[in-house]
């Protein structure tokens, strides 16, 4: 079993990094403050006798050699960089129950047959710099590194550019690392663990997103003195659009989720009927079909929401991952560890997106998950117990200790 | 009448200071912008042998002395602040229009019994700092002088510490001064005098208007894996609000209007779930039961809509003012000069409000109208022909020097 409290103590050190107005976090990636959780990272990897890998996307690779360095090592991983007003445990308790697994051999003295690989990935969050989950993307071929340097954030500044000016470029491609298995650790961020009192979720699939970027463009007029009729009010689109994702996401119970979060409105004042609007639709589930009707009904929708407001409309896909089947021996082999260690367990769906997701791509992956409190995340408040992430973590470590062979 | 090369030549120059992104202006109130603009004018005062008074507010008043100086002055005006995105006229024009009646006065060597006062009344926008019509509201008593200086921006910066901080604050006090009769000339805002082809609106009444800031508050949470029925999305409350004032709008037509201009949302990130949205309804009618109707189906709806969806409420008056009955000695004024000069007119009703309207509340006032290409303002795009400035201003020139008496 791990050390619980060292875990503890660890991720309650990094979320002193970056901290938020409302006891969370702001960690937003390639900022300063991700630099800075990147530093304290690497120096616990140092002190655990690490080796320190960085590629051309600033993702993390600290290696713990095994008895044979020439077979490919089983990785472990997640991420660092948060929300803007995020939780202390949105993939900050996959890379820290990794760093704990190591640990935990170190103090055991337990050298695997393979060696070990924890990495941070990039940008996870997709909140400064869309899409989500960017450089694990990038490693899995579905991005390039020149798309992923050309993203930019919302003010004007390039993905490249800031990944130098933070200091965390490294020079090695991206994508080339042999992965012999990947599991990845992460708080479930929805409700179903802690309403049925299960202490670990066997995560088989991943459900799909899309996210569509829609801009309305009206005319910006006199909300006094412009008659009604001559509105063309790229607001009014919005709503509207807003309205038509919920209901499409409602239509599919319990296999969809829809909303937007995120709208920009020019000029912004409030005696201009807005002239335009940019919003990002976010759909998901995991069902691809249903994701397939849900983006054409919102598509077709967003179109005739503008030719009955005589406003023009753009669409563009700014992010998007199919649903994921989890390969089922790395499945298995989470699901002995909770049944070995005597962790009640279920299986589930990730509601997420996840480095995993893409990783799964290019080597047989799993995911582990543990409850949080409401079921909330993306949201300061976010919560888990201590008991809750050693359980996550011990069945990580029994996982990976035995795809990585003593 | 007036000299129209020169009014359109100070038109010119006023719009070089403070340019936009498309033509027209960002010449916002309490800028280091409006402190540029303000200094032209004054410039322009002085060669017109004009002496300037600065209240506490900022507003500027520029005094031609009269035969009888004990005489009540005849006061012109309205504002040279702008829209984030604003018009190069909408404003400007009665400013100038003004300065041109002085100049002209100057060429002819005409010396009226009553002095003449041109004012630039501060802060009539309202968008940096709500409610719209700020310092000529104190002037009429509406709002205290305290209760102006301690509005707020979007960066939290105080309307009293931007005043001193472009150096526009005045020593005297705010509302002392007796106005003998107010005449502001405005373009129209709207398509009615354009599309009939009519030249001088003559102003008998204004809509009146209310500014209700409602902010939702629901829950931040992770768009992907918070279920549907555990969301509180306040940013779909924000969505049926938008469609909720456009319905009522709708419902009182010709005699309303109403839209959501100003939406802030939080924490706008493209994967959480809006927490909070700020935002705020801008409805108006020229029929004060019209208005508190629609006021109260705002309000009403608003509640039900976030009861529906499980968030809070809460909602702020910001800016309201009543329909307004302009003077009928001033109007009948201004219809005797159309008239006189042969210009087509009509009687009209203005959508948006103005200086003029509070000013009316404690001196006699009327309102001047030109058309405006295509009824387009708060738009950088807003037009008007030099022959339409030039016959507002021929209409100003004559109301005023009859009012002020030679
Ligand atoms: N796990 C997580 O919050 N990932 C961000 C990408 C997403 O929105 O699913
Ligand atoms: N004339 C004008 O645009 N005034 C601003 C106040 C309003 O929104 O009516």
């Amino acid at each position: 079993r791990i050390n619980p409290d060292r875990l503890w103590e660890s991720l309650m050190d990094m979320a002193r990094i970056g901290p938020g107005v409302a006891g969370g976090n702001n960690r937003q990636t390639l900022t300063d403050e991700d630099a800075e959780g990147r530093r304290l990272f690497q120096s616990w990897c140092e002190a655990a006798g690490l080796e320190m890998g960085l590629d051309e996307m600033g993702t993390m690779f600290a290696r713990r050699e095994g008895e044979e360095p020439d077979l490919d090592p089983v990785y472990i991983g997640s991420h660092l960089d948060t929300q803007p007003t995020g939780g202390k445990f949105d993939g900050v308790l996959g890379v820290l129950g990794g760093l704990e697994v190591v640990r935990t051999l170190n103090d055991l003295g337990i050298r695997t047959r393979r060696p070990i690989v924890l990495s941070n990935w990039t940008n996870e969050e997709g909140t400064r710099f869309a899409p989500a989950m960017l450089a694990s993307g990038v490693f899995a071929g579905v991005h390039t590194r020149d798309f992923a340097y050309d993203r930019r954030d919302a003010q004007g500044r390039r993905f490249g550019d800031e990944l130098e000016r933070i200091g965390w470029k490294g020079a090695e491609p991206v994508g080339e690392r042999r992965i012999h298995a990947f599991f990845e650790l992460h708080i479930e961020q929805g409700p179903i663990l802690e309403d049925e009192g299960v202490e670990i979720g066997v995560v088989t699939h991943g459900q799909g997103l899309k996210w569509l970027e829609v801009t309305f463009t009206g005319r910006e007029s006199h909300t006094g003195s412009t008659p009604m009729y001559k509105r063309r009010n790229a607001g009014l689109g919005m709503a509207r659009l807003t309205e038509l994702v919920h209901e499409v996401a409602m239509d599919y119970q319990p296999d969809a989720v829809g909303a937007i979060g995120h709208v920009e409105v020019y000029p912004n004042s409030r005696n201009i009927i807005p002239g335009r609007v940019v919003c990002t639709v976010d759909i998901r589930s995991p069902d691809k079909a249903v994701l397939e009707e849900m983006e054409t009904r919102v598509r077709l929708g967003a179109e005739t929401i503008a030719e009955a407001l005589a406003i023009e409309c753009a669409i563009a896909s700014v992010g998007q991952f199919d649903p994921v089947t989890f390969d089922p021996g790395c499945v298995d082999t989470v699901r002995r560890a909770a049944l070995r260690l005597g962790y009640s367990h279920r299986d589930i769906v990730s509601g997420a997106g996840h480095d995993a997701c893409w990783i799964s791509r290019v080597a047989p992956t799993a995911m582990i998950m543990c409850p949080c409190v409401d079921g909330l995340s993306h949201n300061e408040a976010e919560d888990i117990t201590p008991q809750w992430a050693a359980a996550g973590t011990d069945v990580l470590f029994h996982a990976v200790v035995e795809t990585a062979e003593i």
